[in-house]
C-alpha cells in the first residue's frame, strides 16, 4: 500500500499538477477518486480534510495537505534525494529563481488562463454559455504574460534558467486544456513558448497522468 | 551600506509584505523608491529587473528576485538562523502547514480582498468610480474564506498552528487597507479573526513599516 494518498480527480488541473510531481519524483501514491458530480467534495468527511471543499488533498503519513502548489513544493522538498531535482536545493540562487517563476505561474499566468479554460472548456461541459468579453479580456492579459515568457525562453531553455524545474512543471495542466481551444494560437504563435510547451508536456510524467486518466 | 536592496513603494501592499518580513527577520535593507506616479516601473531600467513592471524587486548580492511572496519565503529561508522563525524548518510537518496556509492566502484570500481594496481604496485615489456589484460579489467570497479562518483560529492561535508564521504575516498589508473601509465589518464580526488581526498587525515589524511610511 502506498504511503501517500491523493484525493482528487485525475484530470482536474490541480490534481494533475500534484500527480505529475509525484511521478516526476518517483513517489508511489494511491489515488482516491472524489466524485465532484455528486458533491463528494462538499461532504463533511472531505471538508474535515479540506475546509474549502476543493481537490486535491494529499495525505503522507500523519500530515494532511492541500493547495496543489504547496503539495508539489512539499513533495519536491521532502523527496529531494530521488527523482528529478525540481527545486535545486543545493544552490540557493537557483532555488530562488525557481521560486520566482513558480510564483509568476501562480500570480500572473494562472488567473487569466484558468478563467479562459473555465469559459471555453468547463462551462461547455455543464451546458453554460461562454462570456466572450471575459475571454477577450483575459486572452489579452495572458498574451502579455506569454510575451514575457517568450523573451525569457529565448535566453534560457526553461523559465528559471537552463534546467527543468517545478516552475515549468506547474504550468502544464492549464496549457493542456488551452491547447484544445482556438486560443492554442496564444502558444503556437510564440516559437520559444511553443517549443517549451512541447518539451515539458512530452515528459513521461505528464504522459503517464494522461494515460492513467485514459485521455 | 545594506547588502539587501528593495525597489518599491513603502505602502504598496506587496512592498509592505517584503519590508515586514525583512524587519521580522532582522535583515538590514535599503529601500529604493520607485515612483509609480511617473511610471518608473515601466521604464527599461526597471523592466530589466522585473519584466512585468511590478514592485517590489529585491537584490541580495548577485541574486535579483521579484514576486513578494517568493521574496518573503527566500528571506525567511536564507536568514533562518536569525529573527523570528517564520518557516519552522526544523519540523517538516510544521513547514508544510505554513506552506498550506501561505498558499491559502495567495489563492483563496488574495483574489477577493485585493479586488475589494482596488475598488474601495485605489480607485478613489485616482478619481475612478467603485463598481458596487464587484464589491458585493467579492465581499461574499471573502466572507466565505474568513468563515474558514474563524473556525481555524478557534482551534489554533495562528493559521498554521499555535505559532506565528509567514502564513499569518503575508495577510497583513491587505487587511490594513480593508480596515479603512466599511468592509472592516468582515473582520470585526468574526471574534477570532479580529483578535488574530489585532495580534499580528500590532507586532513591531509592521508597526515599523507604517512608521517609516509616515502613516
Amino acid at each position: 500500500m502506498a504511503a501517500v494518498k491523493v484525493y482528487g480527480l485525475p484530470l482536474s488541473t490541480c490534481t494533475a499538477r500534484v500527480l505529475t510531481c509525484l511521478i516526476e519524483k518517483g513517489v508511489d501514491y494511491e489515488l482516491i477518486p472524489i466524485d465532484l458530480s455528486v458533491g463528494a467534495h462538499k461532504q463533511p468527511a472531505f471538508l474535515a480534510k479540506q475546509p474549502f471543499g476543493l481537490v486535491p488533498v494529499l495525505e503522507d503519513g500523519d500530515v494532511t495537505l492541500f493547495e496543489s502548489r504547496t503539495i508539489a513544493s512539499y513533495v519536491s522538498y521532502k523527496y529531494k534525494d530521488q527523482g528529478t531535482d525540481l527545486l535545486r536545493l543545493g544552490n540557493i540562487n537557483e532555488t530562488a529563481l525557481v521560486g520566482v517563476w513558480a510564483e509568476v505561474e501562480s500570480q500572473q499566468y494562472n488567473p487569466p488562463i484558468s478563467t479562459i479554460v473555465y469559459e471555453l472548456v468547463i462551462k461547455g461541459m455543464y451546458g453554460m454559455t461562454t462570456d466572450q468579453a471575459v475571454v477577450d479580456a483575459q486572452s489579452e492579459k495572458l498574451g502579455n504574460v506569454l510575451d514575457v515568457y517568450e523573451a525569457r525562453l529565448t535566453e534560457n531553455k526553461y523559465l528559471a534558467r537552463n534546467f527543468y524545474s517545478l516552475a515549468d512543471q506547474n504550468h502544464i495542466p492549464y496549457i493542456f486544456f488551452l491547447m484544445k481551444t482556438p486560443l492554442a494560437s496564444l502558444i503556437n504563435s510564440r516559437p520559444h513558448v511553443k517549443a517549451w510547451w512541447e518539451d515539458i508536456s512530452s515528459r513521461p510524467s505528464f504522459q503517464k497522468v494522461l494515460a492513467n486518466a485514459n485521455v
